[in-house]
């Protein structure tokens, strides 16, 4: 933790609520109880009107800001963008964000205990949808007796949940914002998510998604979808400034299967410390739930898909995007305008793919924070 | 094979050469003896200056063009280009295609039996560069008595080792046709190997190399490497084209982890059929030959590695090809032109992605057809 950051909501913690009451899921399932993590910055006002949802990405957490101890070396995911006079600042605003249903830091997902055997569920947790992990946090926020949102944000898979919050729920949700994200996961994404998985489910220590009680993890599996990860999220442009062809610790080619190049010590680096924060089961569970993301088919086009939301959008892109690239954003704006609603887009020029979320602040911060300023004029306004 | 067609090579089968001689590799040592695995169409002449050398891809094999049996239903994978008045014209030249050295279609590699064990190579086989699979097709040639190449040509790693045959055998070689290259690849390029590479390691059957005796194979890696591949052979558009979000032999999402999009069924069928043909260990050594390309480095300056060169080019790349995109091509004209070598350059335009130089024949053949038809008219004719 950084010493004396006035801008930094400082420690915190990650709390837990439960929801016993099933929640009915888009397969049919009831499923219930559940435990949802999260953590709060900022403080709710009397008139609880001065909520935002913000909501992780693929492999993220409830831990968006702030530190967990004094000796955290690292801050929470959207540091940069959370805190006093931050984009989303917490003088004026009550932050709140969850771990997502299915994941594995702290909200229920497969690797959790099912109180009904005693025994983690593995794979007969229930294969669930992005709208599903909204009716979730929307329970969440239930109760707190908000009764609705100043704003929901998220970036890349955030961003499907934050569009699907303002689908699902019209009437609770004065602004959305979303940062490089899609309506709908394109082919080559599934293909990358569908690559990830087979390589989890090759592994034998996978064993069927029952490994919890085994010594052996399906850590080869989940690192190796780690690393096909992290090529989509940087872009080839971004690899040439951050690694180019340098070897790494060596002047010359060791002429055998070891690490020679920067880039490949990179991703393994990467797949290695993934293991340790997060479960092969939950990345197989919320990848599916990415996949089956879209919402033209759902909605039988995108223009109804959208046809009842009532709030105001803010979206951003990054022109190196190639994973969500800036035309998926583009088509959501154009459908938004068509449907006469009040939408603004910014398309920030980045060499760094689609990581520039979690890095490009500076240009991010500045829009977030005018847009959110404005949004009392907006027409929905109570 | 398809009856009655006129322009087809017929029936052709694999041949093999030995070389006794040990050849001295980048990596210094002295491997041999070593056998190659080719193929052959046309007829040489008498002063055998028709002969053109053709260079697989990456997984590909000697065999080029024509069937192996009456029954055969696939013709080699430069079919459309090769034969009786076809753009690499049967009928007036001499077309040779070997297997790549370290491959596992007959010419010597990690699985073949190693004469001094008795034994598969495995791990103890030699890691080999580019250059050193082109010294292999030299020492082909010689044995035929050929003093020149009328061309030399090659698609993706074809084409690195096309680039590498002028560079090392200035005064061998007429012309060179690069598809779909480039003189090194990119980090993004080593990241996907090095990813590739990992599944195959990790599956525990790899056993360090030593599989070729037991019963299980690491087919689940080099499956997964495979579907890596194919993922970049394509590109986004070529994906949305082919399979778009379709759902396979179904309505409605499965909610389980079966295929349920057309994309994943196709990459797991590729990886699936890849197993049978080719050798994890060959996948590892040949990819990591590729990782080591990189002229610019190796000779100090692109310019360098060109200086010394004396053939007429023709280079060709595809406009959706991310994986060697336009750019890299270009960057080679650049340098030959300034070298004031003969460099025709062609862009097609394509929504194929890399894949594009397999299925892009009709622009492709005619391209190649002039080009041949005009080499006599180049600086460096005797």
């Amino acid at each position: 933790m950084q010493k004396e950051d006035k801008n930094s909501v400082g420690l915190v913690e990650t709390k837990y609520y439960e929801i016993k009451e099933k929640i009915k899921l888009e397969n049919g399932v009831d499923f219930g109880p559940i435990t949802v993590a999260y953590e709060t910055y900022g403080n709710l006002n009397e008139e609880k009107n001065n909520v935002i949802l913000l909501i992780h990405a693929l492999t993220g957490d409830a831990h968006a800001a702030g530190y967990h101890s004094k000796e955290d070396a690292h801050a929470g995911w959207w540091d940069e963008l959370v805190g006093p006079e931050k984009a989303f600042d917490t003088n004026k605003y009550f932050v709140i964000c969850t771990n997502i249903f299915g994941g594995c830091s702290g909200t229920t997902g497969p690797s959790s205990i099912n109180p009904e055997t005693n025994k983690p569920y593995g794979l007969s947790f229930p294969v669930f949808t992005i709208e599903d992990t909204v009716k979730v946090q929307k329970a969440l926020l239930d109760s707190f007796g908000i009764t609705k949102l100043y704003s929901v944000a998220g970036g890349s898979m955030g961003g499907m949940e934050a569009m699907q919050f303002a689908i699902s729920y019209p009437d609770y949700v004065k602004s959305v914002i979303l940062t490089a994200t899609t309506s709908r996961l394109s082919p080559q994404g599934i293909a990358f998510n569908a690559v990830g998985r087979n390589s989890i489910i090759s592994d034998p220590a996978w064993n069927n998604g029952n490994y919890y009680e085994a010594e052996e993890k399906p850590n080869r599996g989940l690192s190796n979808a780690r690393m096909i990860g992290h090529i989509t999220y940087l872009c080839e442009d971004a690899m040439y400034n951050k690694f180019g062809r340098r070897l790494q610790d060596k002047d010359h080619y060791d002429f055998n299967f070891d690490i020679d190049f920067q880039v490949e010590s990179y991703l393994q680096h990467q797949g290695q410390i993934f293991v340790d924060r997060f479960d092969a089961n939950s990345y197989l569970y919320i990848t599916k739930a990415v996949d089956y993301f879209d919402l033209s088919t759902k909605y039988g086009s995108l223009q109804n898909a959208f046809s009842k939301t009532k709030a105001k959008f803010l979206i951003t892109s990054f022109s190196s995007d190639w994973l969500f690239p800036p035309k998926h954003s583009k088509e959501i704006v154009k459908t938004l305008m068509h449907l006469g609603r009040e939408v603004s887009y910014c398309e920030i020029d980045s060499p760094c793919g689609h990581d520039a979320f979690l890095l490009e602040y500076e240009k991010q911060s500045k829009v977030i924070k005018s847009f959110l300023t404005n949004i009392k004029g907006v027409q929905n306004e109570q």
